[in-house]
């Protein structure tokens, strides 16, 4: 008898007291593990998750969970550890050939690596999050609006699909820990081997705090039931199943936060102005068979519906259907196997049905449900399924309907642009669309068409081809997920995923008690000025609020005279007293908005060597009065937000800038980024 | 017999064949009118939406729409038009003051003016907003990814609280109407008159475009049945109803969107740093009693759990008893009278059972609820009622639970900050809390416990009491809505509300077409360059893309000398040889970023009087490479946006600035803005 598998929770790994479901080889039918959760204590994982792994996250700054995230990335990807080879080897049984589980396993480290980079470079080396500019909310600047996100004192709960059992887990786990979040992970039984082996490798090299991840093998009844308000759930699956949960009470009624993935009917779109002899004809084929054959067409984001000019659907047909030809299918560890087997038995019974419904408005062009001939492999237990496409009659409804989560696709056809998306639509919301065209017009109507029914959206051509990522693969930095069918969750899409796991409250407050609060120093608060100048102090000693107020220099005409001179910006408002006077905004000669910003650093630049090392950019830079010859300026320089980097010896210092004239009145606002040493140099 | 409320339904209105249900004037007891909306046909409402109102209103910009929005709202509060003054009158019949009514009234074209400014403000004069940073998605930059949003071919369904009749229709309608979508509003009964008065003269005044508001007086059943994947419900109400509205099979497997402001039972959180002599008390206690009696404490916002240091318990439950003494209750329309009549005798019944189940746990020390002297009114017909406030004891479980909607509160105790977080997030999340401390420290700690728990915090000092517009008014620009119990909804928060109501889609593509489906220029893509200088074109002329690339300059030491000894900016980076080499990222003199911003703006400046008016600013300006003594810059400036100003005969033109060297790397990049005239002048 095989291994049962464990589930990893409070702690500690638990065998269930019991025999388990055997879990077979797609391929073989062998029996590899088997899985139960009888007796696992759900009350004990959900209290440990918040007890235990969610305070020790939220002890950490964002920069620091992303360092976590980013080590456990390279332990895992390492081949010194060998982690990355077993998870290969272990893949195989899943009916995954190499190139598939490339997607699921280095998919998945690549996807914590750009999960941890987008933390560091978009979010604050801090607990709380700031949302948007500060909103004036009293004419005298004494009460003011900032929303805030901070983290849930909860746990994110995710629910997988068999078909990434590694990606699916670390593309939910990575944004939930950047937010400060422990996950108790759930996958789907079918494959829930190597969901076990990659949890317990992250566990062994005890890089991410006790308690951040759990792991349920089996079944998950009763754990919806332990969930509250600051829970969240994240559902990847059928949109049966969502529905299930849509209607679970601690959701309907118990503020418990759920995200759903459903697979959806995607699409792809040939444009109208692609002929034979262009180099889309076969990007969009090219697609279409790659989506039906990678994992064997288990991907929630596989192209179930080709939809292509009427005029151009023989070639299209006749090109699909010679590249599949092309396609070997057979056991996933054979070198000449292109695609796999699919899941189980029961999956192939589900996609043959799937297929049967589609033949009632199409019929098959290629490849036979029933028949298959293998490069290798065992046809009688291995789950094999020739590639299956359909040529659909006009106003076909089966297609937006019937999805076969399997090696399958229909070909549509359309006579207008508009037709083509009103046959997008018909699939009620997918995660993602293609549209394979080289007309920018074309490109333009159909992807706003098409655009409020997808999450995501691939214009492909062939000034992109090269470098496209193609039509199946969410990225990290964009978001995944799609409305109605596709159950109308996001997920991904950098920053974003962390943000949708935390709370965004309105913050108001007095400038003062929003910056205690934020960390981050707000106009109007207070401003410390002291003997020592702020270029003279190390990020270490350098406090939010320190500031430099320095004395005026008056701007000369010849000032202004001189440097259109020698800049060159002879710009008629700088140089022309007729011309200017009659500048609608100026009424005179003003100074360049550049002058001023260079005569300001004059001002406030501390000259000798110390611990800032440069002025690396400048933001939000805004010229609000005009300067004139004789005016008189004077600049306020406030410490707004420092940024140690984790990995060097300096951060970064983002400094509030404020260029008054001698009436007081605001001339230029910016913010000055600079780099500053951690230390004073000995 | 009074008259039948009508709908408002596919062009025309509507008088159901039937005798509908009384209406009652809260404080008379005598009907004001009556509603039914038998035979109405609500799939023509959701399918005029549809086809008629959405193309309408996506037909135009973000800022037409905004323009529409503030027209709209100056004819409601046009004193010429008389509809304001005849909205006040009719309100008294719900039971609200004239300061209530100022609330309702004033508040919703307060809000529809806050939106349509931050519409014109933080949204392009375009029909696709852009979300977030370009995503540079393969090295060679031929492929891409930009989040965008687009709007939905759906109707955005509101189906409101008796409360607010008038703000809560516009709150919801503005942002509506801002993402494209047209809006069927279903007022609760018991106020529908007011509604149906200010829809009747919003239809009236012809502004916005037909079809985009529709109104339905009587019961919604069968509604949500019409509703599809684009469709949306926002609601505010009960608890209760939310529960049903989430377990409808449209919004369960149908892909409805549904938003929930539910009541929740907000709190105030008196610091434990304030003292009896401190002004923050009196702020405290003004807040809970204002929150107690606006709108007889009808309010989903208002402080139903008053959470103070135990020590200061008695000083604080006899300031709220002093004060409410002075509260008088009586008929809304006599000027004496301070607190109106709940709406209905139902709605009184309703609280007196909830007084009664917090009567298990706490004491009323102050108000009756079966007895009340009024100012003047109908005590038989009318339904007044006495604040009550109770306190309650330690350990109490029925004021996190119960929700008297009312001019009833709690009084709870704390001993530790911690304690106060805890008590307040027993509330099981809500719409807001107010933190009332001078303390930096308290107010960071308490914020950020609650912060998780709640929409939105006030925190409220001294220093902001005299702007702050209190605890229980939402904001057009802050978020409004709350997690658990109060719902899980967002509302408003400036363009957030908007983009709540779009589709977020990631789009992948080459540059070109990226910049084809967003109308604005993406790097990477094609740049436009002619033979007539771009600063010589007109806001009509420009397009995007168009460029000036210019001839290099050299930048010696001279020069850097030169502008160091000018500026003031004598940096050791600058002008120190030795110790510039000693830099880590410069290794010698560079020049300064200013320099060659400013010397880049005299290589692209033409000079001459034109269209360019001014350069009002810069964004994201980073600085790449150093530049150092003898190397040779030049700019490319392209167009990147082009934004007519609705309201000058000006517009702001954002241009892609490139500085290289002679290297052709990157020097610097930045963002320039610039007012453009929208033609030639003659």
């Amino acid at each position: 008898m095989t291994r049962l598998l464990e589930s990893y929770a409070a702690g500690r790994w638990y065998t269930a007291p019991a025999e388990g479901r055997p879990l077979l080889d797609a391929g073989t039918g062998d029996e590899v593990a088997r899985i139960s959760s009888e007796g696992l204590d759900l009350r004990e994982m959900t209290a440990y998750a918040r007890t235990v792994g969610g305070p020790a996250i939220r002890a950490l700054t964002f920069h620091e969970r992303a360092g976590l995230l980013k080590a456990m990335a390279k332990h895992l990807s390492d081949p010194a550890t060998g982690i990355k080879d077993e998870l290969y080897e272990l893949s195989y049984a899943t009916g995954a050939t190499k190139r598939d589980s490339w997607v699921d396993i280095d998919g998945g480290f690549g996807t914590v690596f750009g999960m941890a980079s987008k933390g560091v470079r978009e979010l604050p080396n801090d607990i709380v999050a700031i949302d948007g500019n500060l909103e004036q909310l009293g004419r005298g600047g004494s009460f003011v609006g900032q929303h805030v996100y901070t983290s849930r004192p909860g746990v994110a709960v995710q629910i997988n699909a068999f078909n990434f059992p590694v990606w699916g887990m670390l593309e939910k786990l990575a944004p939930a820990f950047l937010a400060g979040l422990p996950s108790i992970v759930k996958p789907a039984a079918q494959t829930a081997y190597v969901t076990e082996l990659a949890v317990r490798r992250i566990v062994e090299a005890g890089i991410l705090p006790e308690g951040s991840l759990q792991l349920l093998c089996g079944s998950p009844a009763g754990l919806l039931d332990e969930l509250t308000v600051q829970d969240s759930v994240a559902f990847t699956g059928s949109a049966h199943t969502a529905g299930l949960l849509r209607n679970h009470p601690q959701v309907l009624h118990g503020g418990v936060q759920l995200g759903v993935e459903a697979d959806s009917l995607n699409c792809s779109v040939l444009g109208p102005d692609v002929t034979a002899d262009d180099p889309e004809l076969e990007l969009f084929v090219k697609g279409v068979v790659t989506e039906m054959t990678v994992k064997a067409g288990q991907k929630c984001t596989a192209i179930r519906r080709a939809i292509v000019p009427a005029a151009m659907a023989d070639a299209v047909v006749e090109a699909i259907t010679d590249r599949l030809a092309r396609v070997t299918v057979g056991d996933p560890r054979h070198e000449d196997t292109r695609m796999g087997a699919l899941v189980s038995l029961d999956q192939r019974e589900e996609v043959r049905k799937a297929i049967q419904s589609l033949r009632a408005s199409g019929e098959v062009v290629y490849g036979d449900p029933d028949r298959i001939d293998l490069v290798d492999g065992d046809a009688e237990r291995g789950a094999y399924l020739s590639p299956v496409l359909l040529r659909s009659q006009r106003g076909a409804v089966e297609p937006h309907d019937v999805e076969p989560f399997g090696p399958v696709s229909s070909v549509l056809t359309y006579d207008s642009v508009e037709e083509a998306v009103d046959l997008a639509a018909r699939g009620r919301g997918s995660l993602v669309a293609s549209v394979v065209t080289h007309d920018a017009d074309v490109a333009r109507r159909v992807v706003l068409g098409l655009a409020p029914w997808h999450g995501r959206i691939l214009v492909l051509d062939r000034d992109d081809a090269a470098e496209s990522t193609g039509h199946g693969s969410p990225l990290p930095m964009l978001v995944h997920g799609g409305p109605g069918r596709a159950g109308g969750g996001e997920e991904l899409g950098g920053v974003r995923a962390v943000l949708h796991h935390m709370q965004r409250t309105a913050l108001q407050a007095s400038p003062a008690m929003t910056t205690a609060v934020t960390g981050r120093w707000t106009t109007g608060s207070p401003r410390r000025e002291e003997g020592t100048h702020p270029f003279r102090k190390s990020l270490a000693e350098l406090r939010i609020g320190d500031t430099i107020a320095t004395p005026s220099r008056t701007v000369t005409l010849a000032d202004i005279d001189h440097f259109a001179e020698f800049t060159g910006d002879t710009f008629y408002a700088h140089t022309d007293p007729e011309a200017a006077a009659a500048n609608p905004l100026f009424g005179g000669i003003v100074a360049h908005g550049y002058l001023v910003v260079s005569l300001a650093a004059g001002l406030f630049v501390d000259p000798d060597p110390g611990p800032v090392l440069a002025n690396f950019g400048v933001d939000n830079l805004r010229f609000l009065t005009p300067v004139k010859a004789g005016d008189a300026i004077a600049v306020t320089l406030t410490v707004k937000q420092i940024t140690p980097r984790t990995s060097a010896d300096y951060g970064e210092v983002r400094w509030d800038a404020l260029v008054t004239n001698q009436h007081g009145e605001p001339v230029a606002t910016y913010d000055v980024l600079t780099l500053v040493a951690k230390t004073l140099a000995g």
